[in-house]
């Protein structure tokens, strides 16, 4: 079976906004082992609309439509779907009640305006929404399934788990599952090398990479009679990963962040944690405290940005940075380490490097970057050599300090509690 | 004149990447004057691209493609543009020599499948591309124009800024010239309200606005026979968004972005900068630091999470979290009154609030933040409510502090120099 979508919008054809649910909706098609051959952006007028509407009903078996549900008179891609499909408009009582609570539980009165969002084209079922004024519409055509949906990311996410999700997966006899192994710490291309006997030999279940930025995902989907059958055919593909990936995977959960995992880890061994950062100024404590419930284990950070800063607030030794420089070993070693001892941390992570675009030489380039893990008294450096611009070299750094404070910390109680190494 | 996007890459389809190449041609096709009603996402398929470049070349004048031009064999966009309009591939010499140095520069041997990228259809045009080795392709067919793109941001972005956008303007007597007024601390719909009349009665120039986090910028477009008469179009409407939002615009320039205003500030009255953070953790400190050149003013800052830190860093008073809280305006102005001691700082920022999605109360609920700003002595401290998830929050709250720092700066420096207020 496949799908494709279709976002509406005037803004995505300005540019004005990035299209998230494109990929959002692609994405979630992807595990859902639909093949999208086509995307397709086009603006809030009828004709267009319509026209883009009946090419993807002629190749696609299920169309996605976002965006156009809004209450006012330029949204139309519902009035004009149901004109392709020649259904007339009803007012969809249970709709325009949702609305009216919608309004209420706000403290706020409906406009004219959103009575609009309450017609439903005659025959279609109606998808609630519980973070906003418009239903999502599915239409069922001889040609295709119609899916459509609202523009805000925070109603269409929802919906598309809430309603979507289980009504694709009814379509076909056939129960689509999959599970996603996020690793940290293994280059794309190597993880890619890794895999790719597995990918070439994939039949069900399939297996895909993602790269993100310091980290691949790999998919594992799988279809069945019967969720519990899927579940069985996922099993041994993930169990090799894990054999091949060892602790580079960080998780096999949907809603686990990198970040999160290190929480996770933290928290489970009662362990506080502090960072000190120089060229990332503030942008991995900015991360780990992204983490909800995050002040049980982080208590403060600091940017040491300038040398005198390194050495007044980190205690980092004037030699060291006339020696051997900000950007080295071992600055990055004393970073830590003051870190540790100014917050009174288990954990302290370390991060000095030369994000560029100046401040490069032959010796040490633009990306050269060093970070540092302290977990209880022992301290472990790295260099690494990013690249991209600036903003890329310091959004690497993090990611990369965020796979080596789990290195660190896994190694130190592997050691300690299980006594398995040194 | 019309143009329409095609987007051509399989981690697309798989919602793998975000399309943000969508967005950038999209935003800059606008600011051309250019119309465009549709962008396709379709995979490397030479059947599917091909009938969707068809389809494109009957309905819009330039048809702009992304992506597809690397070495593998997987990269098919020219090929298949080629054999659409029917011209043979050679080997285009100085392409061949561009990408000898490509790699020479770096030291490494090119693989035979690069000489695949120096091949092109004959009669193109051939765009340079000084950050990778797939150079540009431009074909006049009579039908439309075609221009193909590579897919990597850091090379399409420059090739289109240095070759693209010349062509483009060459295509018409007409210049299409415009300029982007960037304003912050004033909400979305209130800009829009501001200006409703403007661009109700708009014809030459036009004027656009485009919503951003804690930022509204509106684009006003202008198209005459040369550049200097677009440029006298242009002006008077400047002019007249300037005398409406006044200091709220922070810059009419379009690499500049509200943290690199606000360094441009410091360093222009000499002032150095710390921020003391709760709820963002990092992320204001991170967004300065992304200015190149912050060294000069920036030299540390701290996080301070919990409320010892605070204590303990930055000496708010045990009896000021007692009494209000945390998250309240007085200990964010006690944080910044602390930073600024701490790190001997001209400027220092605070940010305080719940980021959620636990901590809230009826009084205290997620999204209040409060911000805090001192100025050589001085210190205001405004309360904000946010809506969103926590990042959403987070992000909004550094948005927030950027412009409130800019706020404070400038009305302590007109008072100072000028003595206008007071």
């Amino acid at each position: 079976m496949n799908a494709e979508l279709i976002c509406v919008g005037t803004e995505l054809l300005l540019g004005s906004i990035v299209n998230t649910n494109a990929a959002y909706l692609a994405e979630k098609c992807a595990g859902l082992g639909l093949s999208c051959y086509y995307q397709t952006v086009v603006g809030d007028n009828e004709e267009r609309l319509a026209q883009v509407l009946k090419t993807a009903m002629e190749r696609s078996d299920v169309v996605i439509l976002s965006g156009g549900l809004g209450p006012t008179e330029d949204d139309l891609t519902k009035e004009t779907a149901a004109k392709v499909c020649g259904r007339q408009m009803y007012l969809h009582e249970p709709s325009k009640k949702a609305i009216e609570d919608f309004f209420a539980g706000r403290g706020m009165e409906p406009t004219n305006n959103n009575w609009k969002q309450a017609m439903a084209p005659e025959g279609a079922l109606i998808l609630e929404n519980h973070n906003g004024t418009a239903p999502g519409i599915i239409m069922e055509e001889e040609a295709a399934k119609l899916i459509l949906l609202p523009g805000p990311p925070n109603e269409i996410c929802p919906m598309f788990e809430e309603s979507v999700i289980p009504y694709l997966s009814a379509l076909t006899s056939q129960v689509i599952c999959s599970q996603t192994v996020k690793i940290c710490g293994v280059g794309e291309s190597s993880a890619e090398t890794m895999v790719k006997d597995l990918i070439d030999g994939q039949t069900n279940p399939t297996i895909a990479t993602y790269a993100k930025t310091g980290e691949v995902h790999i998919r594992v989907t799988a279809n069945a009679g019967d969720r519990k059958t899927a579940g069985k055919l996922i099993k041994p593909m993930v169990k090799e990963l894990k054999a091949r990936f060892g602790n580079h995977i960080y998780s096999t959960e949907e809603d686990t962040t990198l970040e999160k995992s290190v929480v996770d880890l933290l928290l489970a061994n009662k362990l506080t944690v502090t960072c000190a950062e120089s060229c990332t100024g503030g942008l991995l404590s900015g991360r780990l405290v992204n983490v909800p419930g995050i002040s049980e284990v982080y208590k403060a950070g600091v940017i040491t940005y300038s040398n005198k800063a390194k050495r007044r607030l980190l205690g980092v030794k004037k030699g060291t940075l006339h020696k051997y420089g900000a950007v080295s070993e071992k600055t990055a070693e004393e970073m830590a380490k003051g870190a540790a001892l100014l917050h009174k941390a288990d954990v302290a992570a370390a991060v000095t490097g030369i994000a560029g675009p100046d401040g490069g030489t032959e010796e040490k380039p633009v990306g050269l970057v060093y970070i540092a893990c302290y977990v209880k008294g022992k301290v472990t450096v790295k260099q690494y050599q990013f690249s991209g611009n600036r903003g890329k070299v310091r959004e690497s750094a993090v990611s990369a300090a965020l796979a080596l404070m789990r290195s660190c910390i896994l190694e130190y109680y592997s050691k300690v509690t299980f006594g398995k190494k040194e």
